[in-house]
């Protein structure tokens, strides 16, 4: 049980921050909230931009997101109708932060690579 | 094939940069980084602060990220022997921008809370 004075912590397991954590520390959403950067897209446009994503994933995780705050889904009476995704107010503010980690990775990469190499290299000798 | 002129995107399936945020990507890594900062840790120590991680996960994602270049483990010849658990350089740029992701989620759970309510509310109806 969490008392109403205890300050947000990740780090505690009962803390509600820890479960929302779980939700945004994940590939698929990292990748959907750059790929929605200042746009409102289409399923299928999201899924070209997203590189490698499966339909099945795609969709499992925009629900997620939906359900989490972070993106609406608007259904358009188009004829064939078609359904738009974009960020809302909260998900800007998540964009912000998960736009660290982009930043970062694409920063890194070749540190990362050549810290693997020296690994294996070491645990294989 | 990566060509060598083409700017690292985390969007490209195919980008090495896709692969790393795959690895950071991931709530324990980000709890690893958390419950480190500013301190070299027994992995005992580092469990405690990680509430809820088991051994074996612990484990794990320490082996994972000492691998990526992130974290470094030392052997202390003590007895009995223990082992402690630090950033390194290249692990200390990426709490910085760890930091964003957790301090998002403890300060929008609430908002992320009431998006669930709202959500389940209309789709149960």
């Amino acid at each position: 049980m969490e008392t109403t004075q205890a300050a947000p912590d990740v780090l505690r397991s009962t803390c509600q921050s820890r479960e929302v954590l779980d939700l945004i520390a994940d590939k698929w959403t990292v990748l959907v909230l750059c790929a929605l950067e200042g746009d409102r897209l289409r399923f299928t446009d999201l899924r070209r931009r997203i590189d490698g994503v499966s339909p099945k994933v795609l969709t499992h995780t925009l629900r997620a997101m939906e359900r989490n705050g972070v993106v609406t889904r608007t259904v358009l009476a188009t004829v064939p109708p078609h359904v738009d995704y974009e960020l809302t107010p909260l998900g800007l503010t998540l964009q912000a932060s998960v736009n660290c980690l982009r930043r970062w990775a694409e920063a890194h990469m070749e540190d990362v690579r050549a810290a693997q190499a020296a690994y294996d290299a070491s645990t294989s000798g």
